[in-house]
């Protein structure tokens, strides 16, 4: 069995995302810290890491991007989930009856207009969506719900009162895969790559040129400070393509001259947009 | 006197770089959130508003670039203050018999090999670095100390028993300026603005030629997701020169054919890196 590390507790949306990246066949290894997944892959103790790398709605998880420019491994896949909220609640329970809803905070805002209806229940926010769901069930009361994945309803045995109950459905959180090794190449490539530039007139104009000069699609740039450089910035870059690809060599050995430092972070085929089996099952 | 609106509590490093920036002679309105900032300064509440934009080593503090697309203000002025951090104590403690210290998470963190000296005091997490300081206040006790601003030293009354505890020197946080209207250009301007692509090939790559191609200096760039498009971006742009001088007025209207949105956000003089004033007073 494929071992897979992520970051939270058994039903945080990671884990879900591990089900549908690999298939049910797989064991999943909750870890406390991100970093703790690199280490996990890096150690041998785990075969994949999954890595939350940016949200359709709030954003890139910029720690993710500062730990793969601090580690060794690569990314060899990514998956783009929608993310469902649902109510969770002990087998039982019914809406009328709920005083007490706990979640993350963004899980509590996401879900705002379903809230509005729930005008008895207090919001209690806590530190994850999985760490609600537990929460009730330890609780065991009639009266709390919790706001989280229906993979955390299936680890702890909670009934989905309401599902799909976030105000804005175009939410999705794009996951990476971590690996040792880059695996084979694929068709529709992705490239990953983080770099900062010479201390030259236009160059980040420069470094976009290779790949615009060569009609590379780019998908994302995402900027991060260097610490102890105060306002110098590393450039995280997506660009279509894989870099065992002719292309691809020669747009990075030509961003090559004009960087001051790169690092290749992983070649590996473009993730789908995936909502849940479970929640496929339940439609 | 100005009035000042800013995020957190009497003492935080908002409030100092307030001072820093209009001088002893302003009225600060402490807000509990960073919106209110911003309907202080719409409503005439406050003459201005100042919000911390970018940290050197923790990176850009998004939720304040989605307010300013969200509301009609504009950037007037910046100002980069470096973060010292201080232990602060009752009057009369001493650094041996200190047995807790509170602060920010990132305070505590930043001043890691600081707080390794203090092998028997116990590290508690707290909302904000001026929270930290207001609690030990309150307490009273001569075995509490507080990571904060030296601001906070002289909100609460609190003795700083050591200064310049940060492991990284070389921290600034960037502060902008907020009002209803513009004010005098300066000699030397910076121009922030934000905008969105059309879907054609090398569309950043295009965009950011308006600039290079005419020699004007990009100081920043910061992507956001768009609610609701996911994987598109919005650019958040700070570059050379003021909005009313002839290069940077053909460089917008050159963008603007290549933008399917763009929004100005202001012109302003480049702001120094400052060292507190009370600080230098202490050296």
């Amino acid at each position: 069995m494929i071992k897979v590390a992520f970051q939270g507790e058994l039903g945080a949306y990671s884990e879900l995302a591990t089900y549908e990246f690999f298939g049910d066949d797989v064991e999943v290894m909750p870890k406390p810290a991100f970093s703790d997944i690199f280490t996990a892959v890096a150690d041998g103790e785990a075969d994949h890491g999954i890595i939350p790398i940016e949200n359709s709605l709030a954003g890139s998880i910029h720690e993710n991007y500062d730990l793969m420019l601090e580690h060794d491994l690569v990314i060899t896949g990514e998956i783009k989930l929608r993310i469902i909220h649902n109510l969770l609640v002990n087998p039982g329970a019914e809406l009328s009856g709920i005083r007490r809803v706990f979640s993350h905070p963004q899980g509590i805002s996401q879900c705002k207009d379903f809230l509005a209806g729930l005008k008895n229940a207090e919001l209690i926010s806590v530190y994850d969506t999985a760490g609600a769901a537990r929460r009730i069930k330890n609780d065991g009361l009639f009266d709390e719900a919790a706001i989280a994945s229906e993979q955390a309803a299936r680890d702890y045995g909670l009934d989905i009162l309401a599902s799909g109950i976030e105000s804005n459905h175009l939410n999705f959180t794009r996951f990476n895969i971590l690996s040792k090794e880059l695996e084979e190449p694929s068709a529709d490539a992705k490239t990953s790559i983080v770099f900062s530039t010479k201390n030259i007139p236009g160059a980040l104009f420069k470094s976009l040129s290779v790949f615009a000069l060569r009609d590379i699609d780019l998908y994302k740039i995402e900027s991060r400070p260097i610490p102890g450089s105060p306002w110098v910035y590393m450039f995280y870059l997506d660009f279509g393509g894989d870099i065992r690809e002719d292309v691809s060599k020669r747009a990075i050995g030509h961003l090559e001259e004009i960087a001051s430092f790169l690092k290749f972070l992983g070649s590996y085929p473009k993730g789908k947009e995936v909502t849940s089996r479970m929640q496929e099952r339940q439609e």
